[in-house]
């Protein structure tokens, strides 16, 4: 059964009104848009959600690098930002997906390619 | 084509290091683990990671309320853990569910229960 949402911008229609973070950042959950496989997770400032929205292309902000960046700029793995969900309080975003190559820098098709036994992680047979 | 992964912490068999970041927080993503259908996104710290893999109830830390929380301790709506995966750099989870309930405090199946449509939220229908 679905609540009555507490607030407006819960609702079920609502206006875009992303809610960054004390940094700047909201966070993104980036999944295949065929297979619904999670791909990698990365944070998103004012200007990459835009810059995303206006190319397709996804595009994040680098927590270590300080700095915009476009996935797949050095790689060519880009992805192809086909739907954007929404979470109920606007800090979070899914954006559906079709990468042009693997997702993570290791080389694997998602950066969850492992998963924890005890306290060692054990590659996943995806 | 699987790369060799540039740290020891990034090969497909490697102690679990979690990486929690300058306020003490790593990512979250709920998932059912029957469906893989994303549910929420939330932060742990240590406190919460520990509570989660003692219990195989998820906890977790929240930013507002400052303080532990076990999802579903007012609700009911728990999430029992049935397996975790970590991304390459140990900051990120995959926490694989079984719900209880709606992960919502809407009442949603799912906080992402919305898509973007120009600068407007519309429901998606799941």
């Amino acid at each position: 059964m679905q609540q009555t949402p507490d607030k407006p911008s819960e609702a079920p229609e609502a206006p875009f009104t992303p809610k960054f973070d004390a940094t700047g950042l909201l966070t993104a959950i980036v999944v295949d848009g065929d297979s619904g496989a999670i791909l990698m997770l990365a944070h998103m400032d004012k200007e990459a959600l835009s810059k995303t929205r206006e190319t397709g292309l996804a595009h994040f902000h680098s927590r270590s690098r300080g700095r915009l960046w476009m996935k797949g700029e050095s790689s060519g793995n880009t992805l192809r930002v086909e739907r954007i969900l929404v979470d109920c309080d606007q800090d979070a975003l899914v954006l559906e997906c079709r990468p042009t190559g693997p997702a993570c820098h290791t080389g694997a098709i998602s950066c969850f390619y492992r998963e924890l036994d005890g306290d060692v992680l054990r590659s996943v047979n995806t």
